[in-house]
């Protein structure tokens, strides 16, 4: 359930919703009849990005993935989760990193404390070439 | 302009729309009366993603900033790109990494060969301790 994603209605035109949604990084989407303009805060200035990039060794890559398939699907059904996948680099697939989105900094604490990932963890770290870097950020422009 | 974001309609009951939003990775909204269901493909399988990491002297963080501005808002008017941003790390202010998403590599290539980064580029350069870390990836749970 994709509880992170919020929704607030608009009023105004189409064009003054384009360029608010381009200054606070939002996404909108119109719809219905009458045309409502709902905006989804993911993507917006408060969220919790986090990037958790792991070097996964080459003959691993396979049993890393299978890992983190129920991972991935339990992960998206946390309260404050809006955003969970695992990226393979184009280059090197070799390089796997996980793109989060998360409401707040609490909701990403619940998900490192939750036994899906507890479970997972010492698995995951066994099939990498060194430990995975993980960078928290919040949203500047 | 948000074009990359692509609009899909459904028919079926919420219940497998959020199974089929979790399985594909892609975000949906419901509204409207008939009730719709509007498939958001940013964040789906197919989009690029890149995490471009700059490690920013500690001096030059405020210039920096304040030339990526009219970077970021003439990039998220580009056609075909779903989200593009500048994000500062919380526990190292110096690291300020951009989180970007494509609907496709041509857009991609697109946004590297316009004038307002081909322009801005050596700016930011100047500002860095060492060269930005550009990973391009694909999503694949």
């Amino acid at each position: 359930m994709r509880t992170g994603i919020k929704k607030r209605k608009f009023t105004t035109t189409g064009t003054a919703r384009e360029n608010e949604a381009i200054k606070t990084g939002s996404k909108y989407v119109k719809c219905g009849n009458p045309v409502e303009y709902l905006c989804l805060e993911a993507g917006g200035l408060l969220t919790i990005r986090v990037v958790a990039k792991n070097h996964v060794k080459p003959e691993k890559v396979q049993k890393f993935m299978g890992l983190c398939r129920n991972l991935v699907e339990a992960t998206l059904k946390e309260e404050g989760c809006i955003d969970y996948g695992l990226h393979q680099e184009l280059e090197n697939s070799g390089i796997l990193t996980f793109l989060e989105e998360w409401e707040d900094e609490s909701s990403l604490g619940k998900h490192l404390n939750s036994n899906h990932f507890r479970e997972i963890f010492p698995l995951l770290s066994e099939c990498l070439e060194k430990e995975t870097e993980v960078n928290i950020y919040r949203r500047s422009l």
